[in-house]
């Protein structure tokens, strides 16, 4: 009796294919069901060999016309953006906040440019620290729509504005960078670094449809690193 | 005569019962094709409208079993991670590429735990330089397991392993990294920055299967970001 065909083994012989140039860039390779056949295997072993060849970017579905190789091969990493808060329990230590300070103030540029906002309007500012084990974690500096529907109800003295927009706010589209920047001496304070130590910087900004949300920098405090599996 | 039902507005919809709390975390929320009955729309709109929720990291799509309202919410964001001449042409500006040095030396314990290798076993390492518009764009500190069918024939002077990499080799798995560091000095020198100047740094290593292939970290010069669509 021969050992069932796995989709590791599935997934051996589609990149030998790829890298030997059998299924050739832009050409569509076939389709779920032939291969099944071909390779004496179940259309479920072959959909889970090829699901992380497309999320790897080494192949591209698409809902009709099938699978084919992409003319550039593109890699693909999804990262989960985590409330803050379920980020730093994730990680077996004890989450801690702290609003440094809450004031309207006109919108600078940047930020107003990453929500299609217009600059100089009044927004509410924040600045927060969070902590994990009591240990600076990251600073939020976020700036948030005084119109956004149930902000007057809500209390940032106890609840960060991470956690109040995820729970309460609409999501349309928004995006995300990003970057590495020098600890301001206000952050360096903050963070308890030294000043223009590196800090892994995330910006953010969110829309609902035609109405800007949020944009928010957060400034992880330095050693700190996002991963994630290929 | 009634105008069509978008895509966009049975998200709004989604969205609002998501918030209102009608759709509640860990429930199974209504398949497709009985929100398309429901909404009196395609059920392609219905898809294209979850799609977007899903890959945010507001609804959970599960092969068997449908979609679900995840107990935790997490946001997810893709990432493309191309060639970084392709990247660098799709910024409209020229890539260029030098080697720097290329030696076998014993392989540091960082890169060993990340390729799940041997410490200190002989590894081809290479520190290159890619150039865009004749400026320093990211510096390649990369090292390679001899053993990789084909690595005699690579010409790492006029190809960057990334680029050769990504053509000869197999994947099965692997791992990528964000994280801002401080330029060391020989970094400084070759990306044209200030000693300790913020970069963000790209650490990916890769297997296929039981084989060790490469560690890399990418420098990224001062200022770069790295941006995408939530």
């Amino acid at each position: 009796m021969r050992s069932p065909i796995t989709w590791q083994s599935v997934q051996a012989e589609a990149l030998r294919r790829l890298r030997a140039g059998l299924w050739t860039p832009g050409a569509r390779i076939p389709d779920e069901a032939e291969l099944a056949r071909e390779l004496g295997c179940a259309r479920s072993t072959v959909n889970r060999a090829l699901r992380e060849l497309a999320a790897a970017g080494l192949l591209e579905r698409r809902r009709k016309g099938g699978t084919r190789v992409p003319l550039t091969p593109v890699r693909k990493a999804t990262f989960e953006i985590p409330i803050i808060r379920l980020d730093i329990e994730a990680r077996g230590q004890c989450p801690g906040y702290r609003l440094i300070r809450q004031a309207t103030e006109p919108l600078p540029k940047a930020e107003a440019r990453a929500m299609r906002a217009d600059p100089g309007a009044p927004f509410l500012h924040l600045l927060a620290l969070h902590l994990a084990d009591d240990r600076p974690f990251c600073a939020e500096d976020r700036w948030i729509n005084p119109e956004t529907p149930g902000l007057d109800g809500a209390d940032f003295e106890t609840l960060s504005a991470n956690e109040w927009l995820v729970g309460n706010t609409l999501f349309s589209d928004g995006a995300i960078g990003f970057a590495a920047t020098a600890a301001t001496p206000e952050l360096a304070a903050l963070l308890d670094c030294a000043p223009d130590a590196p800090l892994l910087t995330i910006t953010r900004s969110t829309r609902a449809g035609p109405r800007p949300i949020t944009a928010v920098r957060l400034f992880y405090a330095p050693g700190h690193r996002l991963e994630t599996r290929l």
